[in-house]
């Protein structure tokens, strides 16, 4: 599936996208767009809205986030993924992205699949940590029934018993997905993982079972992140990931991104 | 909390609501709030939007359904609680209804929870299939944070390993939430059981608990439904039904709200 | 089904169990079984052998714990029920009790299913708390289909991703089992609820979808419990909390066993 | 650790354990074994006692069952894991296998833990399918404190509400075991994912992920196979599968026992 320009996924080639889980500041995504440059990584990522589980913490820096994140991409040659949260948001966010990612929690909530599903960009698909694989195949549907064919589904972790992680990644839903419905799938390590110690595991193991990509977060400093800073890798360790990625890709035949 | 006129909820009197799943039509609705009237409850249930899992199942009426419902709805002397889906159709809903829903997919929509916040009717808030306790009272704290304190939260059964009730009602929830929040909390059984033998047990066991409250879902002809036609009471178990549920009420020294 | 003497479960009659997790010494027993008595509670339990999750925690009395609770309930005129940890241990408390229970870690140790499906005294056999419905059904078979038929079923909670009460009680368990098996079901609301507050309505909500009984864990005074005092209700509650149940019971058209 | 010989596991190399779900018959050990070890497998897994969920189907060859896999295995020049049932099986398993398999429905038994931890032989304790991280660390604890330091974890996959795949397979369980008890920690990919074309893409990922090895169903025709046919690996595929093994190992940097 054509991404954009010669870029494309769910073919022999294994993409990765990138990048804060807020956006908070010039410096901040500057930081970002250079390492991820630096490595290769195509795709940034970033949340210019964050409504959180509770009203009182940061919301994101909304339509100016956005702006910023489309200036420092295009400097940097990198293309964006970015959430819109509702239907409203969805006219926004197409203006500035160029991959339309759906959230976990809106994975069911049908007017913004059918919103997006009308639009000509490739859409991000988050599984909801609690819905079936099932579920998941007819959230894709419901997208592509109004005319958007371009869905990329990404397995992210789904609520369990077990509290050690945030999420547990559902492996099995990556081979069972990319054969379901024919739709390149990738994996979420880092809001599985929920801890910075288990990205890098998670992640390998996601590409080993047949991703067709990654979304990870990372943060220059991730102490003073103002969201998810647990569960961000450091920049410095990202040269080490991708070549651990690399290989990885590698062993099972195919290969990153160029 | 006062709903309208004198009738009140969250004290010492327990309120049960009523109706199809999906508004089919005239016929069906009469024969609903006919039964309703005679056996002393309230308030009518009834969608008018039926976003489905799948895209390809009846999608509900739209705004004819909530015409006709507030027409019968008014013929009978009754109050109605029906679902918005997305933060458009908040308006039209507010139009017609007299206590909006918000269904268990949109729980932490956040955009929608904003949205009733700022009107001045009540809201049932069921809770998500798959979020926490926590995340109920959050979610509460989102609609009332915009200044509508008047939100009741629905337990209506939450996702697990076990497969033979469709979900499993968390009957913990009622005291929790109640005692968390000081918010009325009430019960919908019908889509905890998914089988129509189950409803009973279950919603006795949530007024026995200390549910405020009922959701029930009931039918005139379950066997030709167009939604949900397996979980519904058929309208001649109702009379028995609210018997029963009256001795129970009793039995814990609070009484159906009259 | 007949238990002992002229007590019967599963019929109209409803049966309460009560008394600590741990016996721990002849006081507490006493105070226990005085209080039982005096509300007409017909069954006493207690662990005897308390093997836990840490193999560093208290691990109870043993057989001088069994021969204690023995003593003190033939004072009373009380009838036993106590767990049987191992097949080893299945003669030893045979001798002691009235009633043997299997705990929820063992509901799939076949082995000790087969040694008291092969004894001729009642079965008490807890739901394993991640085990299907359907698993219960056929670990009570496993014990029938040696020779003893005096199965009773205990739905004690399920794990779930809600961790606010320690486990979830299945309420939906409650009518499916008796329907599939025929068998008794009870419930153990200490347990599920996993905090003393959450007990009493559990047990009335279990009561008031069919069980045909309770377990519940009791405490002469649980701040100082060797073990699960947190859930344990206190002595002085027992009488309101019978009363309470007695009425549950009775709007349903049950009575309490005499 | 020190296996037997010079057979070692938690270190650098990566150890496979292979094998059908029940020993059935002499070909069957025979065609099982001599794939084995032209493809370098050193360890023969294969079950002798099948108590099942249902007490009607195929239970296990028995002790005939060990001595036939005993004998098939020191023909090859192979080592074995069997499972134990019940403690009082200890000793007679201890006599034939080389690792004493503890099962996921026993990992809370305790009786046996003990059991077995007072013997001189390598423990595989499969984490029980419901029991959460700290528990499974819990029952290794358990093991060792009855001196016996030889314990390999094996994460097998957990119930979740998803049952697409037959269990989930907990990809962080790995990272996070090894990390807080120190012990190898292997994977069960045939017992988590319940069809045979999901378990070399979990096999995979479960190596990428930092596995010291894995359990793995084989049958030499899986169509007519006694129990759990459909998620055995039939035997021709196991050459490819160990290449597919192998490159993923060197990929992280490990390379196969040798």
């Amino acid at each position: 599936m054509r991404i954009k320009g010669n870029l494309e996924i769910g073919g022999s080639d294994v993409i990765v996208m990138a990048g804060p889980c807020a956006i908070e500041n010039k410096a901040q995504i500057h930081a970002v767009a250079k390492t991820l440059k630096s490595c290769g990584i195509k795709i940034m990522r970033g949340g210019a809205f964050k409504p959180r589980t509770s009203p009182y913490t940061f919301q994101g820096l909304g339509q100016a986030g956005l702006e910023l994140m489309r200036e420092v991409a295009d400097e940097y040659g990198l293309f964006i993924v970015t959430e819109a949260l509702s239907v409203e948001q969805v006219p926004l966010v197409y203006k500035y992205t160029d991959i339309i990612q759906i959230g976990t929690r809106n994975m069911q909530h049908f007017p913004i699949l059918w919103a997006v599903g009308e639009t000509d960009k490739p859409v991000l698909l988050k599984r909801g940590f609690m819905n079936t694989i099932d579920e998941v195949a007819y959230a894709a549907e419901h997208i592509k029934s109004r005319g958007n064919q371009r869905v990329i589904i990404c397995e992210r972790g789904i609520r369990t018993f077990d509290t050690k992680a945030r999420f547990t990644l559902d492996l099995s839903a990556i081979p069972i997905l990319k054969s379901m419905t024919g739709l390149p799938v990738i994996a979420d390590p880092s809001h599985a993982a929920g801890h910075t110690n288990l990205v890098i595991p998670l992640a390998l193991g996601a590409l080993a079972a047949g991703a067709d990509g990654l979304l990870v977060e990372v943060h220059p400093n991730n102490e003073i992140a103002l969201s998810d800073g647990q569960q961000s890798l450091p920049l410095e360790l990202i040269p080490e990931f991708i070549l651990k990625a690399e290989n990885v890709v590698m062993a099972i035949g195919r290969q990153m991104a160029k």
